[in-house]
């Protein structure tokens, strides 16, 4: 099918572009590479320099033969995202196109209303480009398990049936977030589903929690198509930026007690998510809503797991609490439900030692470029920063 | 106390002005005159004629002695709001500034996605700016009842306690609205219960029904200084939309079944429950919610009790059910809770005969100005209308 990538550029979206064309579809990118401008104002950068989209498909096409159109603008432009949707009609959005940082949403006012304009803006074309030219296209939006929060009762796949002085009503699952990122995403989930209702539109909401990794199938002896691997506070997430940190000596940075606990998954399992969810979709006035991750770790546990695997390779890897810069519970409820891409066929890849040894390797190979002082920067979550 | 009221030239705003004023707080009103600018490019305007901020503060000043500043700009702009919230510090800040018409976010996507920017911009810009300025100010939020859509189960005030699987959790009350406006207003309160949480601020947020009526104590007497009495499909309220057909001799128009029930209260009301939640606030870290309204009416209620009244003046107001241009249930449980602004002190003005006799004997001295071709447009909600 036709494949639209929103996000392209991404850690995700690169991977997934690549994956899809290797499934056999027809796959177009679009990004306007806020991602990498964000890093660049806030002096962070991934480990290895990543070629843009324009170099990626072609060394892509080079090496696989496969060919994938790049548009490169803005989707909160409605004539760029117009030009978009008719020039490559899609049977399928996969809408990654977000701000995509939890700590950067929380550094001050300016990335603040950044992340709340780029994400619904985004969100609410998509939304009606789809609605105006492909009504019965899918659409395949990146959620996070964050927009549940951290509930002191199970957490169910997106829906809650709530029994209420002896009457029943089935309800999106209730979500608090913890971020402002996180919150935008609770703000998607709203839109989509008043437009499901009221559009017929056909969804899926992927509560992915967060990934981990770079190697896919796809990129496997290639480099230069290898995703951004940030381990700064602000873009890096928590395995890879542990990976990092335990290969330049800095200690794991485990925030307060490290008990907060979160669904993982490796990157080469959200490919088959977005994949499945795609090749499987929807129904038209439907939002399926699957929880997207295959084990929960703490955050202590993570660092423990780091940690041997980093010393058995002769590597230090202290593990240092900090105070939290966030405001989140350190000890937690913590059962989510997870089974909707298990029966659409998700073969699991489990965080193993060789996965976390691989990554070490790799990370270490590049250890004169690591820039330590990027690693921590204390953006407190209580304070307005201005 | 200083109460700044965004959204000041509003049907509750001005009126709001006004009231606090008599009640010996100091008020500033703030306003971009957006619903003014939306009635002209929609060709749709109020019965009668409204004579702008500047003219109505001087008038007010000349009857009351109060004098009220005014702010006219955008507060999608940063450096306007740090500008008023320097000049004017608030104690409290009450916030209607955002686009107000359900019907208005179906027209299209131009429409939509002003609603979208204009609602979300405004309300993160309330919350930086409080933080920032006046962090312990009280910001009362208008909401709407329409955040909770017509669940199976009883309206709770603002939240939920949920008991599964032998666990229990509170949540915010799971809300799903039936319109793009109200689905900005269930995305205000995600972000004000976010920050609320984050970083402590003091928020009411009041789920208003329908509001009827422009008379109140304050503007007796003074036609020049009545709110916005609209009676277009737009930006007409349900019951004043009525008494102005019913003169007009245009049927009242049912949509659909007309079974459709909402909780109603008079302009009266809600100005004594906006003043009551500034002098009573909400304490540090607390998101405050009172479902705003003081009975509950089908439409079919509505249209028999206007016809009733409207009958016994000599009018004909026949009732018309017409084909429901929203996406909505027109049979439903409806058991909305509502003692929170009782046990503040709330008085309710109930719908009587001879409130609604007023009202068309106001709307018939200006019967002349009636554009009937405004009333009814059919803008079809459940269709892209580009």
């Amino acid at each position: 099918m036709n494949v639209l990538i929103l996000g392209g550029d991404g850690y995700l979206g690169w991977p997934t572009a690549m994956h899809l064309t290797a499934h056999g579809h027809s796959v177009a990118v679009v990004d306007n590479y806020l991602r990498r401008s964000l890093c660049r104002e806030e002096n962070v950068a991934p480990l290895i320099e990543v070629p843009n989209l324009h170099q990626r498909t072609a060394l892509w096409e080079s090496i696989s033969g496969y060919h994938i159109p790049v548009f490169i603008g803005d989707l909160k432009k409605w004539e760029f995202v117009a030009d978009v949707f008719r020039r490559f009609p899609p049977d399928g959005i996969i809408h990654y196109a977000e701000q995509p940082a939890a700590p950067y949403s929380m550094l001050n006012r300016q990335a603040g209303m950044l992340t709340l304009r780029n994400n619904l803006e985004t969100t609410a074309h998509v939304i009606f480009a789809t609605q105006q030219f492909c009504p019965n296209a899918q659409i395949v939006k990146l959620g996070t398990m964050g927009e549940y929060g951290t509930p002191n009762i199970d957490i169910e796949e997106g829906w809650l049936e709530v029994e209420h002085r002896g009457r029943q009503q089935k309800f999106l699952y209730p979500r608090q977030a913890g971020s402002l990122y996180h919150t935008t995403k609770i703000m998607d989930t709203d839109l989509l589903w008043f437009y499901v209702r009221t559009w017929g539109l056909r969804v899926t909401d992927l509560m992915q929690g967060p990934v981990y990794g770079i190697f896919t199938i796809e990129n496997h002896g290639h480099q230069e198509l290898y995703p951004f691997l940030n381990y700064d506070e602000l873009f890096g997430t928590v395995l890879n930026r542990f990976i990092v940190q335990a290969v330049a000596e800095y200690p794991l940075t485990v925030y307060g007690k490290g008990g907060q606990t979160r669904g993982y998954l490796n990157i080469k399992d959200t490919l088959n998510c977005v994949r499945l969810s795609l090749e499987k979709p929807a129904r038209k006035g439907e939002l399926r809503i699957f929880n997207q991750f295959t084990e929960t770790f703490s955050v202590n546990q993570l660092a423990q797991k780091v940690q041997q695997v980093a010393r058995s390779m002769g590597f230090k890897a202290d593990i240092a609490s900090v105070e939290n810069p966030r405001m989140e519970a350190e000890e937690h409820y913590y059962n989510p439900e997870h089974t909707g891409l298990m029966d659409l066929g998700l073969k699991p890849h489990y965080l193993t030692d060789e996965v976390i040894s691989e990554m070490i390797e790799f990370a270490n190979n590049h250890k004169e470029k690591i820039r330590s002082e990027q690693i921590y920067r204390k953006v407190r979550w209580d304070q307005n920063q201005r």
